[in-house]
């Protein structure tokens, strides 16, 4: 089609519109590339500047917004192409997506091969599918409608088409938690204590897709999460581990492109969580990982049949890419700690690691439990030692030592803070704590702000088991704007007898 | 949320943005209520004029193209808000939008109720799901996933969404094909035949989903099809039958939404198939419905299991909302007439109407099949007479003197024409014509432009079984943009040996 190109020359024009990760190009209806292509509303086309090239959605413009030789680019679109104001690009027909058809067989339910996922895969990542059709790639395969061998493969594609980091170190050390449990910020203790003990463990995490924070939002709000492969090469080299956010590294673009749409609608999938994990893990060079999974009625997996299933097919997709995987179940039916979101989760955190008296133990437990395997499966410690070696290391400071040496490390330490508004919330009987829903408690805390706000989200006193007086604080909500705060609030007192329940 | 309205009020601004069916709204990200409200690119807002609202999807405007009290809104979003240039709009938060619970639970393998899917059509027709949401819930109902009473209560949810046409005759008749069979025009000589007939047949159609022409893209050529339900009416009365495009009735707006997004998606779903014609049916008023399957390699229906598995569900289907339907399969191994394209198709029922002696014989043959089944459904002729009535209606010129009467009664006729560029495509060898694909075909149609350029297409000259001297026209390509038919014909050369087989 190259032919086409050399009468569609037009020039681009900065309008500032910001559609977040969908790349729009702005035509005039009555443009002649319009009427001599036959583009229309919707149809998607390839926006080519020098040797670069980005297929964009077309929204057609009847309006003197822009003239019949100027091409608007919504923002993402102009970063893409790296083009700027006033710039020369042309337009093109998009050739027929051929892996689209891969996605249309598994709707009735044919299997798909390594080879259609690599196919599936490297078009995401060329940036070919729209939002509407990642969102069917992203339905077909949600739940568990995805076999181990269909996440063996999309796993490796994931790979392949992301870049993948070395290290000197003979043994690589990492962990994730698949989620779903308010609070749960280990992490940043494991890290420090694992690092503390001389192993090596490159962490790398995601921002919140569907949660009121990720181990990168609580991270970015007291140092630099957002460093390049060499700079993060630098802090491993220098402190043995690092706390730094995936997506800057290009690990998995392929994720990163899905989990924009998979947040928007809201959906988990059991293939495409697996299969983002552990590519993130083989990517990222780790050789040894151990996955945290909550296990409770309103957490991501709701009982142990399921958490079974779930750790047969991580250990078999480990196995199929090289990686040593353990599973731990642990308790899912309630939130960890106190804070909710980026900052007051990043206070638990910090408490822990100060050992300071009013730290939350829950958290505390967990942290040291899980570098407790991690340092049994590295072989330096004892089985059964692991735990007390880790309480250890946390205990006499070297840990917290660690810390802040990382932290120092990625450019700077912050504190965290609390956000502009916030607003108690009152028992209004008495009684005793007996069921809490961890998903509303988590929409609660999106509400009001987070992750988007980092000083927003809910400061949480009520665990299991609490006697409550009425007139109680249960929790705190914290928000930027009234707007959010009194959204959040709104939520509440429609949900409120599902929220906590005080019997 | 009321309270939010009063200090949220912008005029609201027309940019000339035609976004096609999505509802966009755009604000200033230093307008007081993004800052206040917390909104962020892509977040779904409701946008109010007056008595009236829509749900609209946010794009932040970084630049002087707004100023910070005004709301710029797509086409789109102004027409169904009907509101004007510098008309006062208010914004406030969507509230989270209980019907995305099902489709989540539907990923896993939940099976839906009535109810649950009554409430996802209702938010659908109110325009709560943006394009991504739509897209999901096609995505889990797509292929064979919904289960017959699944597909029963979509069908009644799409019914009680829409408005439902009643007439004085005890018996409205009605017919159908399930597509995939590109050229396959019977339908306006159909209702040709059963009006002059004398019976009462209010034809709706819908413009193509997925194929190069639907029959009110076809109609369109040579008549108006927008017609609202009371011009339809006197139509009917009239002349026992009208042959109109459906959506301008608003027979089933959740149906007209979906098809947008499954348009793009170019996705198949049986069970959103079935809900949709037997929706549109019911609503319309027929009580006797006959549905032409074609069954074909490159059909929709690959295989006569696969019908027969549709027969049973389109029967069951039926009986549950009171209509009697009666399913025919037919031979779907290749095109039908010659065009392929609204116009071409047009030219091929009229040939067929006039008894010209160059008419397509598969054509007038499948029509007086489909006619005749339909007056023996009515009993009106007796069992196994019915295709030689039809042919004695057909060929004493009362059918065409109906269709003519027909399309006066809408307004007017047109005899369809040619599109601007035309090119023949040559066999390269002799032999015979031992196989068509009917997708490639249908695409190669699409790609010239049809049918948004009504006068694009294919007219296809090499059935089954036709010997090929090398240097022969195989078919002939009509495109209204040379841009276009470059398309059509690279894909062509690319697909050739696939397309058309020549042994």
């Amino acid at each position: 089609m190259e032919n086409l190109h050399a009468h569609n020359t037009l020039r681009s024009k900065y309008l500032g519109i910001d559609t977040y990760r969908e790349n729009i190009v702005y035509l005039r209806a009555d443009s002649p590339v319009c009427r001599c292509e036959g583009f229309t509303a919707l149809t998607r086309i390839v926006v080519h500047h020098g040797e670069s090239s980005i297929v964009a959605t077309l929204n057609v413009v009847h309006s003197e917004l822009l003239d019949t030789d100027e091409a608007g680019l919504s923002m993402e679109a102009m970063k893409r192409l790296s083009v700027g104001d006033s710039d020369p690009v042309t337009v093109s027909h998009l050739e027929p997506i051929g892996s689209l058809s891969h996605i249309r067989a598994k709707m009735h339910r044919y299997t798909l091969t390594e080879q259609q996922l690599c196919e599936i895969i490297e078009d995401i990542v060329a940036g070919k599918y729209s939002n509407v059709e990642l969102a069917a790639f992203l339905s077909v395969s949600s739940g568990n409608n995805l076999t181990t061998d269909e996440i063996v493969g999309l796993t490796k594609a994931m790979v392949a088409t992301g870049q993948e980091i070395r290290w000197r170190a003979p043994m690589v050390m990492d962990k994730h938690c698949i989620g779903g449990l308010p609070g749960n910020r280990t992490t940043p203790i494991v890290i420090s204590i694992i690092a503390a003990a001389g192993l090596t463990i490159p962490k790398t995490s995601s921002r919140s897709i569907t949660s009121p924070a990720g181990t990168a939002d609580t991270m970015e709000v007291m140092t630099n999460v957002e460093l390049d492969i060499e700079r993060m090469k630098e802090v491993v080299s220098r402190e043995n581990a690092c706390l730094v956010w995936g997506g800057a590294v290009s690990l998995s673009p392929a994720d990163d492109v899905l989990i924009t749409v998979s947040k928007a609608l809201d959906i988990d999938s059991e293939g495409q969580m697996i299969a983002s994990v552990l590519s993130k893990k083989k990517a990222a060079g780790a050789t040894h990982v151990v996955i945290d999974i909550p296990v409770g009625r309103t957490a991501k997996v709701r009982d142990r049949e399921h958490a079974r299933s779930l750790i047969s097919k991580f250990e078999k997709v480990g196995h199929e890419i090289d990686i040593i995987v353990k599973c731990l179940i642990t308790d899912g039916s309630q939130p960890v700690g106190r804070g909710i979101g980026p900052a007051l989760e990043a206070m638990d955190v910090l408490g822990v690691l100060r050992n300071e008296g009013g730290a939350p133990t829950d958290l505390k437990n967990r942290a040291l439990l899980i570098a407790g395997v991690l340092l049994e499966l590295s072989g330096k410690v004892e089985k059964g030692s692991g735990a007390n070696t880790a309480a250890g290391l946390l205990e006499d400071g070297s840990a917290y030592s660690k810390f802040m040496a990382i932290c120092e490390a990625q450019g700077r330490f912050m504190e965290p803070g609390f956000a502009a508004f916030r607003r108690d919330v009152i028992a209004l009987k008495s009684g005793t704590v007996i069921s809490i829903d961890c998903r509303r408690l988590a929409k609660l805390a999106k509400l009001a702000g987070a992750p988007t706000s980092p000083n927003a989200g809910i400061l949480f006193v009520s665990p299991l088991g609490r006697k409550i007086t009425g007139g109680d604080v249960l929790f705190t909500v914290y928000a930027e704007s009234q707007g959010e705060l009194e959204y959040a609030l709104h939520y509440y007192y429609k949900n409120q007898s599902n929220l906590i329940q005080i019997l």
